[in-house]
């Protein structure tokens, strides 16, 4: 079944994108990576070694930009000014790459998304011809200004990052997806394949995680969990779930019912 | 990683059994059984031909059993005689073979299971010699019983069969599945692949559905999402989750909180 | 207005009942019964002094029989036959009464109820005269079947006694309660208002509780919480909800959607 | 038990605020804000008539000013300069009072606030000395933000206006919670009065409702099940729940474990 994923003009075949942050070193992020099948991979520029350090360990002679899109990401930026600059320092260090994940944070405490930073700098981001990706709190109003404004996916956070919590609100993300046009991920929240193969079964075109994978005990085995949950996933949202029947008599004292769902 | 599944002497690597009831016709049901990597594939005695109806198309024509492992349920029977008559006539029909799944329905409109009907029905089939597979509620007593008289595997209901409502109680199969010594499979309720999931992830040994599968939109492409979440409940499971992490302030006003989980 | 519930012939116009056990003293007992605004409280006769220990403090002294229908029950038997006679016990120290509370437990350590011997008690104490209410595990098979023997009134738990996790299966016990002519009380599991509230909702006739009282921080305010959560409860059945209204348009992609709920 | 809310320098027992919209008529009106034991009742200033049309019935002739806090909202406006305008309105009709519940809209169809519009009205409305109480969606920096302006009271939604659905997000609530000095009230969204004791549970200080009262089968019951629910809610937070235990144990095969909540 051919069912691709398209984001700023290029195909993906995997639906799973995956951080590289938090692994053991650069050689269990390989492995994670390529069990994962993830063919989007993102990295914290502030962070990792993308050839700033030039003696250390560069994290692209491990994950190589000839096999995967390399996404480089703000993380670790409370404003929209610091998140611009680090767009543009990530465009040099990769040859005029114009694809960025942005993410503009409101605290150190919780990392949700400084909503009215992440508008600007996108704007700002679309208007220097980058093609932004956008990490957003599940706001449906700011997911369609986002869109709207030219961002090329729009990403709203399932629960907190780092938090394992999985999607809090799937109503949003509904809201959310119903108005789209351009590819949904979630970003930030998932915790186990069941939370990821829920996500997908809403109708959400992808999912970006990483701490469920390189702080899961195993991470590598982990990573192959989350490749078939998600497609596990996105095939039950293609194939349509059985209806839900519940054995309850319309005719019966219960009518009226004040039920739990 | 090779993570098989006993039962009653054999080995198999699918954790996924499926019905083979409720499709358009046989080839699909072939099909299905295909795509979901299933090795062991139940039948209803008394619903399906296998060979009772020697004009008649034969389920053991499209779903071999030189392939797959056939395994005769007792579905449609109300108390326990009929269902170990039916048990016998399937071990005839079926040249000798000894495992069956046993489940005695309590009524027609709920096709909850009738315990005590159960009990004595799994004792009379163990003392004749088969291996018993039992479909039972979730009562953790009860499932100790079950397993202590000798069956081979025990089988709680994630909820009302055909409901596709997925696993109401996942705290009492913990319970269970913490007593257990036999592989306890969840047997009923699943409806989408993130039901499954979920409940593989919870350490149950494997999943026996039909409807979730019969009754999607699209059943062949349904069998393989069952497949894949089936593995990837399975994978997380034994690579353990990351922890969850609420940000919660410890001394804020919110301690001694009534929370919702 | 009017809207009593109906025990074994008497009337009475609280749905909350309570025990008296896990309080400080007697006199934390009293004032926690009192805010609760219970009129039916239990006792564990094989705990609690009732005149068999003449010279200790007597439960009865503290909360009195003029006042309180007191219902004696076998907390703390694993087996028919103690449970039986503590029944009978029962009947003695409290000159002839006959309303028991039957609980007929599986293990220490789950404190989940053995159904077999629950119903074999039950049939035995109906026989002997008792009027039984029954503790017993969700399943609606057997909740019907200990109706039809006679008892005035079922109760299944929520979940585990102490556990305080609320209902965990609602499903089913709509499924007894849309059979049942004798009133269903919640009877376990039950650790805040909340979860007070929503059985109430669901359509049950009452609820008892002890732990969640008595091992709340302060435990008479939470009988005061917990009398106005039932009321809320068993108003808001009465009254009939909103109907809820998802605003996913029909047309969009995501029909045929897996969702939550 | 004195337990007081203040807001904008008043005091009140009440902890449920209520809409004045959606009932049969007037009267209808009166008897369930009675019912409710409300004290701040929250009127939108362009759809009901409090003496805008003088030969039309005037809601102040029912909810009069002298017993209520009449708390006037913007219900209707979809940007910032509607909003401001309606509530200048509203304080000449009121003849002078500065309390006001701003809400600027989104779209039409789902009501979901309009965040950037809602902070641009909310400065201005400060800085023109008004009260304001502001309804937002559940963005924790977005609520912190408001706060620090100036607002006397946030008021994040639990979900859709109108929808019933409950609090979806309880995990959010309690980031704005644990951050707060002003009363945080929940708006929107709750459906059943196991809804509001949950949200009250949680920490939060009241909750503002309109639908789940107005459009019950029975408004007025409704609205004394709802003032029940929410002392109760109020109460246990206060009590203090009994501790939540869960039969697993730590040592088995369950460890590491990949559960539900």
């Amino acid at each position: 079944m051919s069912d691709p994923l398209h984001i700023a003009g290029k195909t993906y075949q995997s639906r799973l994108l995956i951080g590289t942050g938090k692994y053991k070193d650069f050689e269990q992020t390989r492995q994670a990576v390529e069990a994962s099948g993830a063919e989007i991979v993102t990295v914290a520029v502030r962070r990792t070694n993308l050839g700033q350090e030039p003696g250390e360990p560069n994290l692209l002679d491990f994950v190589t930009p000839d096999k995967y899109t390399i996404l480089p990401n703000t993380a670790g930026c409370f404003n929209a000014e610091d998140a611009v600059r680090t767009c543009k320092l990530a465009r040099e260090l990769l040859d005029g790459h114009n694809l960025v994940k942005l993410e503009v944070l409101g605290d150190q405490k919780t990392l949700y998304p400084n909503i009215a930073h992440t508008v600007r700098a996108a704007q700002q981001l679309v208007d220097d011809g980058f093609d932004v990706m956008v990490y957003t709190n599940d706001d449906p109003i700011v997911a369609k200004e986002l869109e709207d404004m030219g961002c090329v996916s729009v990403m709203p956070l399932g629960s907190l990052i780092g938090s394992g919590l999985g999607v809090l609100n799937p109503h949003n993300l509904l809201l959310i997806m119903e108005e789209a046009k351009v590819p949904i991920l979630v970003d930030a929240g998932v915790g186990t394949p069941s939370d990821a193969t829920l996500a997908m079964e809403l109708g959400c075109d992808g999912i970006l995680m990483n701490s469920a994978i390189a702080h899961a005990r195993e991470p590598v085995l982990m990573a192959s969990a989350m490749k078939k949950a998600i497609e596990a996933g996105r095939e039950g949202f293609l194939a349509g779930r059985m209806p839900k029947r519940v054995f309850a008599n319309p005719s019966s004292p219960s009518e009226g019912l004040i039920s739990r769902d």
